[in-house]
């Protein structure tokens, strides 16, 4: 197992950006902040959190870990749903502080607990004048599966976490 | 001019996850993260944050701004390079505490400081046996501009900072 203490650090900002060395550059909370991308149609379906435990098992499994904020737990996604996610590939940005995933649905193919195949299922649409508040419009929002079904009903505070 | 201060907060779940009113969920630092995407190849080509005021400068002007963490200012993206952003499309997740936008680029094209096309030019690879690190494969990485030239030779302190 690679271990969540093996990613070293580099200060030498030529090194980081421009090196081979993996050494992704955890926030004050430890975290690293991952998109994630379908390796089929290229739609951005969720963005989440990593720390270092949870991406060395993604790197061992090949299968996507995150780090859930509300649950302050480890979160292997789809543990619940079944929806998990393979890693067809990794990327790191510039100066190594961001993760791209492109990855491969399983199950139904929905990666939003509300059982849309993306959590981004609304547009930000502007105001009709210049002092009118921008509203939501929803887009590709069909729901996969019914997250009543697949979560049931849960009791309200654990309603507000993700469990998907 | 939308003002920064009009963004309203919406504290119940369903609302927040089916409902058209934008309510922009900001972190404890009033950022909010980014996805950026190309609008012509879906690409992914940065990760950033925005605070209120970046965000309703966003949507006033239709040119993408953000909020600069290692500089603690707004920051016009493009200012520097003339690599601007124009706003295509602008989504929110579920629980909208994130952001996805599709912009089609200005000037040479490239969105990454180091000037690249896209800051995600690097493959996280696995180590050939369990036990190995992974490493980083350069792909895309193709420079659209030469840095020093964009950016000047800026003292070391300026030079950690990204400016594009």
């Amino acid at each position: 197992m690679i271990k969540a203490d093996v990613f070293p650090t580099i200060d030498d900002k030529t090194a980081r950006e421009e090196g081979t060395v993996f050494a992704p550059n955890f926030d004050a909370h430890g975290l690293l902040p991952v998109i994630v991308t379908s390796a089929a149609t290229g739609e951005v379906l969720m963005f989440a959190f990593m720390n270092a435990k949870a991406l060395a098992l993604s790197l061992e499994t090949g299968e996507a870990h995150y780090w859930s904020r509300s649950r302050e737990s480890l979160w292997r996604k789809g543990e619940t749903s079944g929806n998990r996610q393979r890693i067809v590939e990794m990327r790191t940005d510039c100066d190594q502080d961001a993760l791209w995933l492109k990855v491969e649905m399983t199950g139904s193919g929905a990666c939003c607990h509300t059982g849309r195949k993306s959590c981004f299922y609304r547009v930000v649409t502007p105001g009709k004048d210049e002092s009118a508040a921008p509203s939501l419009v929803l887009v590709d929002a069909e729901r996969q599966f019914d997250p009543k079904a697949v979560y049931g009903h849960a009791p309200a505070a654990k309603r507000n976490l993700k469990t998907s």
